[in-house]
């Protein structure tokens, strides 16, 4: 078991495991930042006596350099990483969770899974509910993490890395995300083929930009094809069923419906099953559907849903690999991944009613 | 922070301590089992000098008194808990999984989630799993746990609560279940209410005990009500959706089909649902079908499933709570708590076809 795990103090000789592993210096960073290296330690040791402005210039060049305190990359004895939701309540969190504990079972570190928030009534600070452990790093499942966030994980240094399938965060917050303008594209170009032209799309909201990559994707497949982008067939709503259902009702109100709906998520689509169901639609007679996620339950619809999957599991192994990288302190090859989204064509498309006399 | 973590000794300090909580003493065990108290401790600290019957004897005793090592029971240290699933592909894992969290992160616990098998290419033994860090105490939720499993865990002096929906563990391991029985009987009972007569189920693998238990709640309400109990029309599947796509189909291929199907889980119901789609046939007005677990996603299903709520998240919260009773060395009340399934009425159940005629 190694000591020092504890220790806030930097070292010569974790000065010297650092170099060894040719990572960043505070030496280097003393340099780059124009202060000496004691001013630097004080900075990562969390010492009052630094001035304000040397302080945010030193800890811009440790996150940028993802600067590791030497004491915690060697210490091991944790065993553990923390897996952070933001709720348990999503049918992402299991898949997310599953290439997380895979990996990392392999590694023989324990995954600690916690949520932030537990109803409305207990909201939690995710970074107070790494108190009660020791963690060797923490993934984070999440749309928002505020750079005080950040900063306060950095200054514990405990390496961090986002999945984050809804927003881009910060560009020196190691993440994990999907192709989610691809994505709109190919479920776009696959209703088209189909011989589709009123194509409705229900995003998720307006401001996520997750929501707006896969409009985007919609609208250029559109755009490509030389059809006409009716603004009318847009919608924002949630990423729930509900969300589904209502803008589904919506769009089918229309005076002149679509004959078919790219729902954002797996749970919008099964919201717009239920509108077209309480109308007397059949899917995909009279209407085709296609979804965003491939939660599991996609395939077991009735009929099964055709969707554009987006590889939860593997973005949660993707984030594991980074962060044991950040643990052992190497050098990450990029900071953003964004992982493929893949077309699954199963039986909720069909072309539109009358096609053939196209 | 406590010292004596690690300490696999029972010192005299210890066993005052455990006297102080009133707790079971090596002491009264070494009289029950008629040895001398040097013979138990060697025992609890597994040394090879006791003959095997007089240890078979003394750990029979252990584990009747839930006898916890006292240098464990005062060791904080942890902060952890182990929750060890059998497989994370199961919709019932992020269920559980929010309540064992919930409960914990009130304790300022953390949660260990892991499964024990990843695929058949590399089974792990869940006893393993728990090498890579302290724990405080697990709960697993499982089908198959060993007696060996058992006393390995009991000899680490690490407490254990079983979730199982599907079976009674072996009467001296706490475990957390649902009233399997009462759940078929009050589905069947809907059925009949609305006046179906001819009434299929759909049951798990026939060698689980909450399988027969529903199956056994179902025959229950139909002689209850003066039915004849048509053995055609029971069938044992696996609880997916296969298990409820293949059933059903043969139940409504019979020559006398079945007016309403009562499904052994949600994802079966959605088998159902597919057998019936494929068929031409509208779930309610030509087939009810009546789930079991209540996943969010049953209610949004096309239409909405009626089925009978398994409590999964009370369970997980429950077996939580009595974690933490034998963490602190607190007697449980009852080795064996059931909590109730409920039913919850939606949209896929109504009066069969020409009941009006009846």
């Amino acid at each position: 078991m190694e000591v020092g795990q504890r220790d806030r103090v930097i070292t010569p000789s974790g000065q010297a495991r650092a170099r060894r592993g040719a990572r960043i210096t505070l030496a280097s960073i003393a340099a780059e930042a124009g202060v000496s290296l004691p001013t630097v330690s004080k900075v990562v040791n969390g010492r009052a006596d630094v001035a304000p402005q040397t302080r945010a210039r030193v800890e811009q060049l440790l996150l940028h350099y993802n600067y590791v305190r030497p004491g915690r990359r060697t210490a091991r004895r944790a065993g553990l990483i923390d897996l952070i939701f933001n709720q348990l309540d999503s049918p992402w969190a299991i898949e997310i969770l599953r290439g997380v504990e895979d990996y990392f079972s392999e590694q023989r570190r324990g995954v600690v899974v916690s949520a932030v928030r537990h109803g409305s009534a207990r909201p939690t600070s995710w970074t107070s509910a790494l108190a009660s452990h020791d963690t060797d790093g923490v993934i984070l499942v999440t749309s928002e993490l505020t750079t005080e966030q950040w900063t306060q994980l950095h200054k514990q240094s405990i390496p961090l890395v986002v999945i984050d399938p809804a927003n881009l965060p910060a560009p020196e917050v190691p993440s994990v995300g999907a192709t989610n303008w691809a994505g709109g594209m190919a479920a776009t170009e696959h209703l088209l083929d189909l011989g589709h032209r009123r194509i409705g799309v229900i995003s998720g909201p307006e401001d996520w930009l997750c929501s707006r990559a896969r409009v985007d994707g919609y609208r250029f497949a559109l755009e490509r094809a030389g059809e006409v982008c009716d603004p009318e067939l847009i919608r924002y709503g949630d990423f729930q069923h509900e969300g589904g259902f209502t803008r589904g009702n919506e769009l089918l109100a229309l005076p002149d419906p679509p004959t078919a709906i790219f729902a954002g998520s797996d749970q919008q689509a099964l919201g717009v099953y239920e509108a077209a169901r309480q109308r007397g639609l059949r899917i995909p007679q009279d209407l085709s559907v296609v979804g965003f996620d491939d939660l599991p339950v996609a395939r077991w619809l009735s009929p099964p849903l055709t969707t554009v999957r987006q590889p939860l599991t593997a973005m949660g192994r993707t984030a594991a690999e980074m962060l044991l990288n950040l643990i052992e302190g190497t050098k990450l090859r990029t900071q953003r991944m964004e992982l493929a989204t893949d077309l699954i064509v199963r039986e909720s498309t069909a072309p539109p009613r009358g096609s053939s006399s196209r």
